[in-house]
């Protein structure tokens, strides 16, 4: 599975920007694939991309349409159908990110099969995995791990993979959920797939490659997350980690979703690489991503050197600091 | 969902016993409701009940035709449709363990609604599940973990529940396996669970209950397996154990499927019970559940005695010994 770009950004008419949340993490990551937005009347989100018809996108080069907006449900409504079959009808591929498959949708599905076209539905997986095998491969990985749920592990992942390639290194982020898919044009939604394969399918995202190549793997849930822990481990053994980086949100006090406590960061990083051990003894956590957008410069400052003074490793806020030394840590 | 008993235990042709290792386990466990079996020309295994034909079962008063037989690949072979439909046509139901679901099979699934009967592929949840929560509910539970796959977990639970009845405690068996659904009647195969809702998927399976009420949960696989942690730890965060009973296989060097070696009982306990403390703080474990079978009577006395000095914790042979002692613990 490759999604082939360039994209062409569906917003649809979704009622404010979080809707579209999927699409700006796109943008943000792949803004020279994005050619363009398809918005229609009432659409209160803005990518900051050229406004244009499907038609237009297809004149324009866009080889799939990606339907990066949420409404409630996660259904496609029956007024966003004209605008992908318009796409399969110009030659594009679709791709979506809604619980929905498209796949599902028989008019879509049997449009594209019509029309020589591929649907990407990127929360579910494709195919079928093996069961982990657990048996180390030639080439270094490195996994984000977190204290919970949406703390910054994707952003994380994709700002080391930057810093790696500039770098010089062989570097891949492995996406394993659906932003990051759409982000780097394949990946396996991991929390979609069946509870016996999460480490097999994790093993085949991050096959054998060159000694010197990182994969770089998109981390999802925590440890200490009671509903998303086996997502959590099955990554972990899947990717049997060189190195973990945890991520965190210093201000957050409860989990998301749920009504337990933040875990004390020293307990969780030490859970994270004792778990790793299984699959690979090496592994340790070379540092932290601290996600403080929740403060101002000063306590940002003061946060990141708080948390570096107690866990004796580097913190950086990717969006403020960069990655710089946490890739640092690696050489 | 609940199987309606009596069964009659369908084993079609199958070539040796352990292909109807399914249909031996719930002939154990529920004899009295076991009326008899159907056996083609050509079978290799026996389970010691009546031989019948389906339309003798349903004589019989059978309500449910169990396929308890498995053949390579997990599929329904072409020649044992006509047993399937027969069954439906005399009124029964059908229960199957296959890989294959029977829902998908066309002329079986179409018979069944025509028939108002129902289908119960034990292999497959049916129906969406919820993500944990990780709130603590009413009643008590108890989690038989292990050091591996295939070491004695569903033994060792159907032996305690029937111990904490015959006490005249409330208990109750929890399957999470095929086999083990297949036995209670209901359940949930954890392992075919969507990975974010292993948890959520668990806690459906043991809800709030009386207080003194204990669930007794099938487990499965281990925190140290490489293939199959993800389930183990959603089982037992989703399970919030009071109690946890570690089972063991003392002659196995290698865990089943992987090369990966058979984690120290201490460190295997101590994991175990420090994952459960998320949703449960006061989890302890409580005994050790031994599966002696490859030892001589002597080695096998030894063996316990030696597991129970090491680990300061009763040690028994559910089959060899009983689980008295276990439940002893709980009182």
């Amino acid at each position: 599975m490759e999604i082939a770009a360039p994209y062409l950004m569906f917003l649809g008419d979704v009622h404010d920007q979080l809707a579209a949340k999927t699409a700006t993490g796109v943008v943000h990551w792949r803004r020279a694939d994005c050619i363009g937005q398809v918005r229609f009347d009432g659409c209160q989100a803005n990518l900051g991309l050229p406004d244009m018809t499907v038609a237009d996108g297809a004149a324009s080069g866009a080889r799939t349409l990606v339907i990066g907006a949420v409404n409630p449900g996660g259904v496609l409504p029956q007024h966003w159908e004209s605008a992908v079959l318009e796409a399969l009808d110009a030659g594009m591929d679709v791709a979506s990110g809604l619980h929905m498959r498209l796949t599902d949708n028989p008019v879509i599905a049997g449009r594209a099969a019509e029309r020589g076209r591929q649907l990407f539905d990127v929360r579910h997986p494709r195919g079928a995995f093996p069961t982990g095998k657990g048996e180390k491969r030639p080439g270094k990985r490195l996994l984000t791990v977190g204290t919970d749920c949406s703390v910054g592990k994707m952003y994380t992942s994709l700002a080391i993979t930057e810093e790696m390639r500039q770098r010089g290194w062989k570097a891949d982020f492995r996406a394993t959920g659906q932003t990051g898919i759409l982000i780097a044009g394949s990946g396996v939604s991991v929390d979609a797939v069946v509870s016996d394969f999460i480490s097999g399918a994790t093993e085949t995202l991050c096959p054998a490659n060159d000694p010197d190549h990182w994969d770089v793997m998109e981390g999802q849930g925590s440890l200490f997350h009671p509903s998303f822990a086996g997502v959590t481990i099955g990554l972990i053994h899947g990717s049997q980690p060189d190195a973990l980086v945890m991520c965190h949100e210093p201000t957050r006090t409860r989990m998301r979703n749920v009504q337990h406590p933040i875990p004390p960061l020293a307990k969780c990083i030490d859970w994270h690489v004792e778990a790793a051990t299984l699959t690979n003894p090496d592994c340790r956590c070379i540092g932290i991503a601290v996600n403080t957008s929740a403060l101002d410069d000063a306590a940002s400052a003061d946060c990141l050197k708080r948390i570096e003074d107690e866990a004796g490793l580097p913190a950086v806020d990717p969006v403020r600091t960069g990655v710089a030394r946490l890739v640092d840590a690696l050489s």
